[in-house]
């Protein structure tokens, strides 16, 4: 619906000026992926890949709907990569992707339909994979502060799949609706997931399990180093200076943008309704008139000329109570409202306080 | 890839303002369709709709793979529209649409998978949903205005469908790519499509078979009143000051913002590559230094704050030529190049010249 909407543009603005700012290259591949691709890297199959939604063309053939996107970017870029003057490259998209759970639940938290910023980086070398990786997750930290839940968010270490023996790396938003567990130590900033805490592991991390506390955490986000498994089956590789080929290092970096407004939404919400961050409420200003519709409008123009973005409640068959309900429920950050009893000052209350101030009315936007 | 997804953005957004324009409020409907709804319309049996694409949950549960959305947004707006005071509404998305078409053909213009603007209207009255079908006309010619095909892009008569009497709107750009035959009215600035030229028909649009010019036209866009079709179906009305209940009259109203890409490119390419109008173009400057790299830099720089989107080509491995190509080819409107030749001054050439001109480095800006 319309203020979701918003917000899910916010989410996702954010997150794509973070990847550009790094050098990331949007692009947007197709939902429908062709079978012979995935059979290269044996991900077709049913077993192997247990949640692909599937269709067929009317001629019969098969095609799946899209989950992930590493086997349709690396072949995309067959085409445009085969130097080593072709890399470094960070190429990502936001877009649907298709999963065929066993059991969605939790809303936008968990959905077989959902909006994912996908992001896939191909390094020359290990090192220049571990830096692209880095760079990577510093952005990541800062899409997670821009949205308000920076200090909350803990980069954890969790499994690294079947085909690396390294970690990866998770971004974990301390909650009470958190459904993992995870082991955070607060003075290194970092977290270990319970799935990986063994002894083993922590004697790898350098971390004792004593200066670790069990928290719940949300999944904000992931990082997975790829090494060279996707590149190798697809047959791309770069060529270095003295013509050799080598194989190209992957690094793949998902942040699932619409479960980052359910988190949003349920993290932050209060007994009176949601309580969006600024940086993503759908609006900025949520205006109320009680029989001063005129200066409301002035105010209305005037901050919406600035580039504010104000939602001026003008129903004639609600009441002002009605209004300030709905103005909480839905969870603008300032509520500003004019009426008689203010007199040349307008009242203003910010969602996440309880009591209004009174301020001059031309001073609304130097007060935001 | 990435210069093509900045002119799909640039198209979605000009769309997207336009429809907010006249009151619009954008959704997000989900690509996957439970049967139910579809049979409710009788629009889900292969036979009724050829083209659906169908897929199934994990535990043997038939969906569909939206291919367009009136009866998902008509149940969504089920626990939103119930009176008289809710109406009228416009609601749009932009989203990825699915068609198995049996032949996918010419590219971006007719493929299976595909990016739309589709809008629906929802009124009380014939007279009030006329109203609400010329307002969305008249903003989709705004739309190709701002496109830069407003003058060559005409309204047509075609045929409304199974559901009405009327005729449907189609909006053809003329040009040599077109696959329609329209016949056009210069005078009146309107076009008939062939599939509807009876005499009859002629008749009751009080156009006489001389005054049409016979043309090759791209369809751009198309509009359909669909009567209360899709609303009776699926159980929602409105009632009224005296509570009593009426049916709901729909419009639809749908650019394919996918085509448009295709369409722009196809139309304006000359022997040199693409020419993009400058209103969808990926970037608006195509820099190139011919050894002045600190001088390009800080007119990037310079540019860059003022707004202005700015491609600087900084590659050590090519020679000015193979730039000066490139610049053509991807079809960015003014190309800027500092050299040693130009002193103070910079050579600027736009993509629909021929030849370059000198001028003052601080003066690109105003002539932009």
């Amino acid at each position: 619906m319309p203020l979701g909407k918003r917000v899910l543009d916010k989410i996702s603005q954010i997150v794509r000026e973070e990847m550009n700012a790094i050098g990331g290259q949007e692009v947007q591949m197709t939902v429908l992926q062709p079978r012979e691709l995935w059979e290269k890297t044996d991900r077709w199959d049913d077993k192997k890949v247990d949640n692909w939604f599937k269709t067929k063309l009317a001629s019969g053939t098969e095609l799946g709907v899209g989950l992930t996107h590493e086997e349709p970017i690396v072949d995309a870029l067959k085409d445009f990569v085969s130097s080593y003057k072709d890399l470094p490259i960070y190429v990502y998209q936001i877009q649907s992707k298709f999963r065929n759970e066993l059991r969605a639940k939790s809303g936008l938290l968990r959905g077989r339909e959902f909006m994912m910023k996908d992001m896939y980086s191909l390094a020359r070398t290990q090192e220049e994979h571990e830096e692209l990786y880095e760079k990577a997750a510093e952005a990541y930290c800062r899409v997670y502060e821009r949205l308000g839940i920076g200090e909350i968010t803990y980069r954890t270490y969790a499994d690294g799949g079947i085909f690396t023996k390294r970690f990866s790396d998770e971004f974990q938003t301390i909650s009470d609706i958190g459904e993992d567990t995870i082991f955070v130590h607060e003075q290194r900033k970092i977290a270990v997931n319970k799935e990986i805490m063994t002894d083993e592991n922590l004697g790898k991390l350098q971390i004792k399990r004593e200066e670790l506390v069990e928290k719940r955490g949300v999944e904000v986000g992931n990082i997975f180093p790829l090494e060279t498994k996707y590149t190798d089956a697809l047959d791309v590789y770069y060529t270095d200076e003295k013509g050799e080929k080598h194989s190209i290092i992957m690094g793949c970096y998902g942040i699932g943008v619409s479960r980052l407004v359910g988190m949003l939404a349920e993290h932050f919400a209060d007994e009176r309704g949601l309580v969006w961050p600024s940086s993503v409420a759908p609006f900025q200003v949520y205006l109320i008139s009680i029989g001063r519709d005129e200066e409301a409008e002035k105010i209305y123009d005037d901050l919406t000329n600035r580039g504010v973005e104000v939602l001026y409640d003008d129903r004639a068959d609600k009441k002002p109570g009605e209004k300030f309900a709905d103005a909480d429920l839905i969870g603008i950050p300032l509520r500003v409202v004019v009426s008689e009893k203010t007199g040349n000052k307008v009242e203003v209350k910010k969602r996440t306080e309880k009591d209004p101030e009174l301020i001059e009315a031309d001073t609304i936007f130097e007060y935001l």
